[in-house]
C-alpha cells in the first residue's frame, strides 16, 4: 500500500440519513453481485440518498432467507408481486432469468416504482417493445428505468467512451469486438437450463454477445445498422443431470443426453449508422480463454483497445503523434480523475469485476436523485435486442445481410 | 457477465449469528480500506463468526463520527485506551501511523483483545521486538495478533507460495523484487508529513520496501541473512504546505521550502538464508509507475513472475517441460479452486486491491476460531523491521554488506 | 551476445561448390527481400547446392543494372523470356504484380526451370487453374513449382502446425485472423498503381488477406468451405501524384483527385470442412496496427496465439493441464530444436522478417534436392485464389454465404 | 508482406566499386554474426565504399577454409600477423576470446589497420588502457578503433538514446539492468571454458554485465562513479566433457567433475556521475529467461523501457502528458525515420538479433569515411573495463561501495 494523500484531518462530511429501498428479484450468481454493489455504493461515494437493502425475492422460503441473511437484505419475500407492493421498496432490482424480466419490470413501473432490470432485458424484441414503452410512461411520472450492462461502469469503459465524444478518435472505421470464454469446451460438461431455448433465450448470442453489441454501440455513440451472422453448435449432445426429465437420449442412468438447443458460438459483421465497419464473436468454446472480452476502435485520428481480463487498463494510440514516437500506451484507468476513481483508492490500485456493480448502484441513485436520463435505458435495452434478433436472423438465412431497424 | 454456474436452487446456509466485534483505531487512507473489509467478509465467506464493525476512533470527535457514519461503524470514540475497553470489541484494528502502533498494540493485547497492525509492524526494531514478546505472551492466552501485510492475500501471491512449497520452483536462485511509485517525481509535489523521518520513520524504504522484504521472505521461505543498500533523497526541499511551521527556508508567503528527510529510493542486494540471491528496489520517483510491486523468483526447476498492477495474473515458467514449449504462462488465478476464489467470481472475472483486506479479515477470523497460528504474525513483521534496519545501516556504512540477525 | 556454444574447435563441413541458378524477374521491394534470401541461406543452412543469383529482370535497363549491383546479382536482363532461355538459370524467381504471374510462370515451368511465384499466385480464379496445371504437368518431368507464401516459414507458425498436427489442439472450433495496417488512415495519402483495380486486383483482401487464408488453412490443414463477407473503401478519392493522368477529377495542379477503386477493408466469416468457425479481417486502415498479422486457433484440447508484430514468439494454452496452473505461454520460438533454429543464434536472440525469405529459398533447395512435393504448392495458391474469389462474389451479394469449391 | 512503397520506378543509384578489406579473425559464433554483417551491409545500405570479406585466420587450417567457404570470405589464413600484412586487408575484426584482443589489437594498429574488437574489450584493465592508448595514438593518423557493443546498433536502444540526449526523459533518477540467460541452471550442464576464469575472464559478469554496463552509460550519457557488487557460483563443480584433464574430481569415465571458477551471477548497483541510481543483474542460472536484457531509465519527465527478447519495441512513457491519458506506449521502432530503418522493411516487418552486426558494419564503414569519431570507442570498452574491476572488487570485499576512476 502507498498511503499517500491520508492525512487524519481529511475530515468527510456525514453521508445523508435519507435512503433508497431496494428490493431485488433473485439471488443467485446475479443476485450476490448486485447485493455487493448496494451494500457498498453508499460507503464509498458520497451520494444525496444511500441505498438500503430493503427485501429480496425468491420462490424457495428457506433459500430465500437464507440468501437475505447472507446479503444482508433485511426482509425476503416469496412472491415479486409482494415484493414490489412493499412501502419501503422504491426500486426494483431484476435478477431473474430473461424470460420473466417483461412482466415483472412492467408490473414494477406500473407500480410506480423505479426499475434496474438485468440483461438482457428481455428474450423478444416484442417483450423489448414493451418494457421500453412502460419505461417512456414512466418516465414522465419521474420515474426512472435502467438496464444492467455493467460493463458500461467499468472505468476504461466509460473513459473510453468520453475519448471517442471528444474526438480523439475522429471518424470511426473499425468496431472490433470479441467475447471469448470457454466453459463449454468440454464435451462432457453436463446440460443445464442455460443451453436450453426455452428457458435461456439463446446461448452465447444473448449472453455474451449482448455485452459486445451494446458496448459498440455506446462507445461508437451510433448504432448498428444492418449484420451479416453465422452461427454453430458444436456440441449438440451434452449428459443430463441427474433428476433432469424430458428430451433425453440413452439410457436414464448417468449415461443419458439430451440436446442442446442454443448456440455455442455466435460470429456476425455489421455496419455502423456513419459506415464504420464491424465485427462481433461470442463463444464458449475458446479454451484458455476465461472472459476475454476485447474491443478495438480504430478511428482516422487514434485507436483505442480493451480487454475484460485487465479490466484497470486502457490502451490508446494516438494517430496524430509523430511516427517515430507513437505507440498503443497502456493507460492505467485508475487516477482520480478518471470515472468513477475519486471514490476509490490511489492510482495503481485497481479495481475488480465487482466494481462494475457499485458503479451502477451509484448511478442508479444519481439518475434518480438528479433527474438524469438512464443510462443505459430501456431503449438501449431493446435496441440491443432488435441486434440480437437481426443476428439470429441472418444466421437463419445463408447469413445475407439483415438490415436492424432503429 | 456470463452466468454460468448460478441456479436458484443452490441454496445456501444461512449465516451464522455470532460476531467478533471490531474496533479500529485510524480512519484515513488504510481506514477506508480496512473497512471495506470488514464490511464485506461476511457477506461473501462462509464464516463461523461474523466480524461486526462495533467501533472506531480518533482524535477529533465530528471528524471520527463522520467516518463512522461513512464507513459503516455502530460507534465512535477519541480516545484508543476507551475503545480498547470496550465490551463489544473483541479485536483490535490499528490503522494509525508507526509511531504509534507498539503502544496500542500492546496495551491491546494486555487487555485481553486481538490485534490486527497496519504494516510496518513499528518504527524501530526495539518496538517491534516488545510488540512481538507481547504477541507471544498473549497466544499462550489464545489471543491472535497479525501484521498488515496485505498482499500476502492476492491470490496469485498466496497461489505462488503453495508453488513454491510444494517444490515446483526447485532450489531457489534468485529473488527480484522491485516496487515502483512515481507521486514525488515532481519537484513541486510539496512536503507532507511522510516525507519527515521523525513521524514516517523512513521514505519509500518503509512504505514500499517493507512490503517487498515481507514478499520475499514469506515466498521464499526463509528470511534474508544480510544485505548490502544505498539510499537517496534526490529533492532535498519541497514546498511547504500553508499552515506548516518550523524548519522553513525562505519566505512564508508559498515559496517557503522545508527539508525532506527520508530517502526517496533505496535500492540493496541480498541473501537468503539458502544461499539465493535477491535485489530489492523501493522508489516514489520512477515515472510512470504506479504501483509496480513486481516480483520474480527463479529456481532451479522453474520460475514464476508477479505484477501488482495486473494482479489477477501470475506468470509461471515449468523448466521440466521441453525446451520447444517451454515458456512463461500467464494463469489468471481467477479459478474457484484458486486461493480464496470459490467465493467469488467466475474464472476471469477480477479482483481488485481491496480484496486483500477482505480476506486478511477473513483470515483473522479463521485464525482466531480454528486456533491457527496467525500468518503474518508480529514476529513476521519483527523480522522484517531487522531487515528494514539492516537495510539502513549499510545504506549509512558506505553500502558494506550488513547481517541481519534471526 | 551471450557466446555460450562456440568452440573454435567446432569445425564445419565445408559448403558445396554445386549451385542452383536463379533468374529473378522484378526487383522492388519484394525483389531486395528475396535477393536477401537467396543471398544468404547458402551461408547459413547446410544445402546440397548453393543459390547462386544469376540474373535479374526488369524492363529499364539502367533501373535492373543499378538492382543488380545493388542485390548483388551477376548478370541483368530486360526481358523476361531471355531471363528464362539462360542456360544459369534453373529456378525463375517471381516478384512482379500479380497481373504477369501467369504468363512467366507457366512460360519458365514449360521451359523446364523450376518456378518460385511471389503470391497472390495470380489475379484470377482461371489463371491460378492454368498455373496450377503447368505446374502439375511440369512435376511429372521432376520440376518445382511454390508460391511465395512466405509466412509460412516464420519459425512460430511452423512449428504451430506441428503442433496442430501432432494433435495437440484437438478437433478445431475456432480460427480467427486478422491482418491490420495503417498505411490508407491519412485520406491524402496518395493514389497508387495499389488501389487500381485494373493493376492491383484487389486492395486489402489480395495483399493481405490472402495471407490469412493461406496461413488459416495451412495451420488448420483444412480448408475453407464457403464465407460471408463485407467489403468497403472507406476514402474514395485520393490525390493523384504528379505525372499520373486518367479519370481525375478537379484541377490538375495538385490539387487533382482520382477514384480508388479496390477495398480498403474486407472482413469475413467461413466455415472450414471440419465444420470450425472462422473469422477473417484485413485492412490498411486500422490506426497504430503496423503489421498486426493476428492468429488465434482454439480447439477442444488447447490453443494457440500469435502476432507477427512479436513473430519469435508463439502463444500456447494446453487445455489438458489442471485448470490452476494452465494459462497461455509464450513460447520464444528459437530453441535449436525448433523449425530452421539449428542454424541461427542462441535461444532468445530472435530473428525478423527478412528471414522468411531465407527460409522459402532453404526449402525450394530442399524441396528441388530431395523431390519432395512443394509446401505451399500451385495448388495451395490456388485453393487461396478460389477463396478470395468466393469473398468476392459474396460481398457483391449482400454477404450471403458462397460456396469455395475445393 | 505490405508491398505498399515499391514502385518498379524507383531507380537505386549504383552501388560504388570501391571496397574495404576486411580481415577477421576468430569464427565461431560471433565470426558468423559478423560475416553476415559484412557481407549484407553493402547490400542493404547506401555506403560509399563495400565491406569485402577479404580473408579469415583461425588456427586450424582445414577448419578455417570450411569457414571461410562457408560463410563467404576470400582467403583463409593460420597465423592472424599474416592476416594483419595483406595489402587486400584494411580492417581487421576481432572475433576471438578475450585474453588475445590486446596483443591483436596493438599490432593490428600499429600496422595501420583499422580496428573492430568485440567486446569485452580485454580481460584487464590494464590491457584495455594499452588497447584505449594504441587506438589515441592510431587515430591521429587518421585510423578508427572500435568495441564490438553491438547493442548499440539495435535501433530502439539507438532511438532511446537520441530520445534522451533530447531531454525527453529530463534529468535522470533511475537506471534499471538486468541480463538475464537460463542456460547453467541444469547443475549437470558441462564445464567448458567459458566457466574457467584462467580463459573468460570473469562469468555472467563479463558476458552479460559488460553489455549492460555499456548500455548503462551509453544510453545515460554519463559514466558509472562507483559500485556495490555481490557474486555467486551457485554450481561449483560441473561434469568434464570428455577429453578435458587437469584438475577433476571423481573418476575419469565421466563422472568427473572440475571446479567452476567464474561467477554464475553478479548483482550490483551503482551511481552515475549525475547521482542517478543504477542497479544491474547479470546471470545465466534465470530459468525461462533466454536472453532478456532488459532496461529502463527513469527520468524526471519519462521513462524509458526495453526488453532484448522483444527488440523491435521500445516503451516510453510521456510523464508531461495529462495523467488520464499518460502510460506507457509501445513504440514499434519500425519506422523508416527510426535509425537505419530506412534502408530495411515497411513498419512493422521487424528486425533481428543479426541486423546488429550489419549496423555495426555500416557505422564502421561511415566512421572510416566520413571521419567520425568511433561509437563506441576503445575509451568506451575501457570504461566499462574499470567498471567490471570495481564490480569485481567490492564483490571481493564484502560489497563496499567502490569508486570507478574515469
Amino acid at each position: 500500500m502507498a498511503r499517500r494523500e491520508e492525512t487524519e484531518q481529511e475530515t468527510e462530511a456525514s453521508p445523508p440519513t435519507a435512503t433508497l429501498g431496494v428490493g431485488m428479484v433473485g439471488y443467485a450468481f446475479m443476485g450476490a453481485a448486485h447485493s455487493q454493489g448496494w451494500r457498498t455504493a453508499g460507503h464509498v461515494f458520497d451520494l444525496p440518498v444511500r441505498p438500503a437493502l430493503a427485501a429480496i425475492c425468491g420462490r424457495d422460503r428457506a433459500a430465500v432467507e437464507a440468501a437475505a441473511a447472507r446479503h444482508g437484505w433485511a426482509a425476503a419475500e416469496t412472491d415479486w408481486r409482494a415484493l414490489i407492493a412493499r412501502d419501503d421498496v422504491q426500486l426494483v432490482d431484476i435478477c431473474t432469468p430473461g424470460d420473466s424480466h417483461a412482466e415483472i419490470a412492467i408490473a414494477a413501473l406500473e407500480a410506480g416504482k423505479h426499475v434496474l432490470c438485468e440483461k438482457p432485458l428481455a428474450n423478444t424484441v416484442a417483450e423489448a417493445e414493451a418494457m421500453a414503452e412502460a419505461a417512456a410512461r414512466a418516465a414522465a411520472r419521474g420515474q426512472v428505468a435502467m438496464v444492467g450492462f455493467n460493463y458500461r461502469k467499468v472505468p476504461a469503459l466509460t473513459y473510453a467512451r468520453t475519448m471517442i465524444e471528444d474526438g480523439r478518435l475522429g471518424a470511426l472505421r473499425h468496431v472490433r469486438a470479441t467475447y471469448l470464454q470457454d466453459w463449454l469446451v468440454d464435451p462432457e460438461s453436463p446440460l443445464t437450463w442455460r443451453l436450453d431455448r426455452e428457458r435461456a433465450g439463446s446461448g452465447a448470442l444473448g449472453d455474451l454477445g449482448a455485452h459486445i453489441v451494446d458496448l459498440a454501440q455506446y462507445l461508437a455513440g451510433e448504432p448498428l445498422v444492418g449484420v451479416s451472422a453465422v452461427s454453430e453448435t458444436f456440441v449438440r449432445e451434452r449428459p443430463v443431470l441427474a433428476g433432469a426429465a424430458a428430451g433425453l437420449t440413452g439410457a436414464a442412468d448417468g449415461t443419458a443426453r439430451g440436446a442442446v438447443t442454443v448456440d455455442d458460438a455466435t460470429l456476425f459483421t455489421g455496419r455502423l449508422a456513419s459506415g464504420a465497419l464491424a465485427s462481433f464473436e461470442a463463444t464458449r468454446m475458446a479454451a484458455g480463454r476465461k472472459n476475454a472480452l476485447r474491443l478495438e476502435i480504430n478511428g482516422e485520428l487514434g485507436s483505442i483497445a480493451f480487454d475484460l481480463e485487465r479490466l484497470n487498463e486502457l490502451s490508446f494510440h494516438d494517430h496524430t503523434e509523430p511516427a517515430t514516437s507513437a505507440g498503443f500506451r497502456r493507460i492505467l484507468v485508475t487516477e482520480p480523475q478518471h470515472p468513477y476513481l475519486e471514490a476509490w483508492w490511489p492510482p495503481g490500485h485497481g479495481l475488480g469485476y465487482e466494481h462494475t456493480f457499485v458503479h451502477q448502484a451509484h448511478d442508479v441513485v444519481r439518475t434518480i436523485t438528479e433527474g438524469r436520463a438512464p443510462v443505459p435505458s430501456f431503449a438501449d435495452g431493446l435496441q440491443v435486442q432488435r441486434v440480437l434478433a437481426a443476428v439470429e436472423e441472418s444466421a437463419a438465412k445463408n447469413s445475407v445481410h439483415t438490415p436492424v431497424p432503429f
